[in-house]
């Protein structure tokens, strides 16, 4: 049976680099779909368009809401190569333009290079110890997307849905699908954009909607439950940077990301 | 008086949305000019074409290496708002697509949002109390790029200059430009990908070229020194990301960028 993410991410070819989506409503924060599900469909629309399987680095450029419903992803190889291919995707509704994309494609079957990492990942108490969390944002937002994954916080977090937020916009979780289907490289992409925004651990409420993402996926994840890492540590002037690790059960990076988002203040 | 930097991304417009430019042999590591000054020609075609004057976030798929010469810049206004603009560009010599760019642009200028950081500048010895840095990297490599630059570096930095790689890929240094022109937002795009490879410390001896970079400039720099630190946590079979920190004189983080590489051993 396919998962809740491979039905609402599925592309249709209708032509040469032009495939048609269903933007899903089960991917929403408050009244519009995840830009990171957006671009989860773009991302599949584009590894159907290139020979190499795996989304090395996605870059996406966000450039208003959507809407549930039909959307249409314009596609273009840019340039095909031995070890990566990279594209070009966008994502239409009606006449307007949602979201542009870069990605460069690669295969880790193939890699042969050299590893060293100084990188560790988070520590958190194992899942069974942790607090599962709740589909609703600082504020009462209700965040429709979370119901899809299953996530385990240590004790006592979020602050800010636990008496009050930490003053350090820093969270750590274990998270994996709710229907527990394996996280595959596509689906990194968007998880890198699935979880709370740390900025609420400042006790700031408002939108944080993305100006820009870009997600470098650096492994295929082993099956079983990933630990995610998310901060921000320069909010200036109302723009902020949120960066997220994603590691695996064999305690690898299985992905980095860096957005670029605007803090809205609701009052 | 024009700097190096600016005469040597200068872009002339041709017809909407085309730009002619030189690419110059001063910005060049190994035989090649640096990602990052090509970038900056791109980014220049793109000030111009969109009504914001600031670039907020810069995304390049870098494509192939250019030579120096005449060179094509083609940019496409996709969104235009109040706050923020999104452009397309694209390098081309003859018939041949070097790199593409998505750049966000606004004007920080009108910034009112909230601020709160916890991040803080690199520890760094005065300027004058540190060592002048080579235009040579390690295996010999002529960077001709850093004779655009004043760099200096605490004394015994970067250890594979002085006797032996530190085996941690990390660096911090004082920059400027070699003409001591002011560094603006745009330049900060180009000095994002200026420092040495950080992976040069672990001993590693090869090239790393860029696959995917992305810049966020988070403030217009106050004049005089800027404070750089570069570091890469996870070289994994092959592949590595490299994040930039630029600090000025006010101690502000004024642009962040992480690249995606691809470490090629020399032997």
């Amino acid at each position: 049976m396919p998962s809740a993410f491979e039905t609402d991410t599925a592309v249709q070819r209708m032509s040469a680099g032009c495939y048609e989506a269903n933007v899903a409503d089960r991917w929403h924060v408050g009244p519009v779909p995840n830009g990171g599900y957006l671009l989860a469909i773009v991302v599949r629309a584009l590894a159907q368009e290139l020979p190499h399987p795996d989304p090395f680095a996605v870059s996406a450029h966000f450039l208003r809401p959507a809407q549930p419903g039909r959307a249409l992803v314009e596609v273009e190889a840019v340039r095909t190569g031995r070890a990566l291919s990279t594209g070009m995707g966008r994502l239409l509704q009606g006449e307007r333009e949602h979201l542009r994309v870069l990605a460069a494609f690669g295969d880790f079957a193939t890699l042969t290079g050299p590893t060293r990492v100084t990188g560790t990942p988070p520590a958190l108490p194992p899942p069974e110890e942790c607090v599962r969390g709740r589909a609703q944002a600082a504020g009462g937002v209700v965040v429709e997307m979370a119901r899809r994954f299953d996530t385990r916080w240590p004790p006592g977090t979020p602050g800010w849905a636990h008496g009050g937020p930490s003053g350090v916009a820093e969270e750590a979780l274990w998270l994996r699908f709710a229907d527990e289907h394996p996280v595959d490289t596509l689906a990194l992409v968007q998880i890198a954009d699935a979880l709370p925004p740390p900025v609420m651990e400042l006790g700031v409420l408002g939108w944080v909607p993305t100006i820009e993402l870009t997600v470098h996926v650096r492994a295929r994840p082993a099956p079983g439950w990933l630990r995610c890492v998310a901060r921000t540590r320069f909010l200036q002037e109302g723009y902020l940077e949120e960066d997220v690790e994603v590691w695996d059960t064999r305690d690898m990076l299985v992905a980095q990301s860096r957005q670029l988002a605007r803090l809205t203040l609701q009052r």
